[in-house]
């Protein structure tokens, strides 16, 4: 198909297609004139998971471009692979300075301990976890810990489900493109579902008496 | 106390306390002279809060201030505190032309129904989920519907979790913030538990045998 119906079918604008292709988002179209591009299924597809990363995981164009050079490299094994997505999508906190920090390590490395997670040293979400728990001390707002276990439970539970979806629907080659999107996305649902779930809590717990 | 002792007690730099100052995050200081302003105890526990919503929260200036204007309001009460915070801290998506948008409504609509959730119509966080749940589905890696059920049992698990935290912990005139760092950083340790059990059940799942 040309530029203008590869447009059409995915709602993103000419313009932003040369711009991705430049960014080496997307692969160049074949060239059939000189002026002239044909594009098949790979671009549909690929525009929609950029679409996804881009709107719903507020991803920036840099750290699409990280994923994408994985998802195209055809060598990893898939636990490897799993492990780079996991790591690659976790968000980065411009500050580590906070007081906090090595006693929230401590009692990240006591939760691992506890829980028999399988999670190496070094692990950018273990390191994550610190820099928010210390964050969240910090601010003076008692400490995190006593609530982390449901906090725990309640990730195991999902990323049980996560990863029986992925077992159960996603073909071989598809499975990373797949685990992408889930957990960039698999974060905005629970965090939408969070949200409902405070409103509802709270409107048991306060909604008549105040 | 000065600005410079405000700077070193909370890590923020003098420049930046004053951009604070006049993007009217932080009130400005009390002057004792024309060229000199005294700080008190309330600058650094704002300080403090500006800087876990920044750095680890990733919100930007902007939302911040919106944040800030709901808790210096002292005429609301606790149930509505809480709504306006909810649905403050809800992710905007850039693009809401989702194919799928109107049957991911319907799902979010029958999930509302089948949990009890008291959560009103065009709650910001229901319409967020829907646009996440479309987002999945364009992409093209099957309905996310039928992980749903695991996300929801989390997130009541979580969030009665966090409502007691705040009930058992938190004084009523610090209950909003409180709720604000709670909301935002909650999201960041649940993100990062959430890629820890990933790479466990992986590991587990995947490890040994590729």
């Amino acid at each position: 198909m040309r530029i203008g119906e590869l447009s059409r079918r995915t709602g993103v604008s000419i313009p932003t297609i040369k711009f991705y292709v430049r960014e080496g988002l997307l692969p160049a179209g074949e060239l059939t004139s000189p002026n002239q591009a044909s594009y098949g299924e790979t671009h549909v597809q690929r525009l929609r998971l950029i679409r996804a990363l881009l709107d719903v995981g507020g991803l920036s164009v840099a750290a699409i471009r990280e994923v994408i050079v994985a998802l195209d490299d055809p060598e990893r094994s898939v636990h490897k692979l799993l492990g780079t997505v996991a790591s690659g999508l976790v968000p980065r906190y411009d500050r580590e300075s906070h007081a906090g920090i090595e006693e929230a390590r401590k009692q990240v490395a006591a939760l691992i301990a506890a829980r028999g997670w399988r999670v190496g040293e070094g692990n950018p979400a273990s390191e994550a976890l610190a820099v928010a728990l210390a964050a969240v001390d910090e601010a003076g707002h008692g400490s995190f810990v006593e609530v982390l276990d449901a906090y725990a439970d309640a990730a195991e539970r999902v990323a049980g489900a996560d990863l029986d979806f992925v077992a159960r629907n996603v073909a071989r080659e598809e499975l990373v493109e797949s685990v992408v999107v889930g957990t960039v996305i698999g974060d905005a649902i629970f965090s939408a579902l969070r949200r409902m779930a405070h409103t509802d809590t709270s409107d048991r717990m306060y909604g008549e008496t105040t």
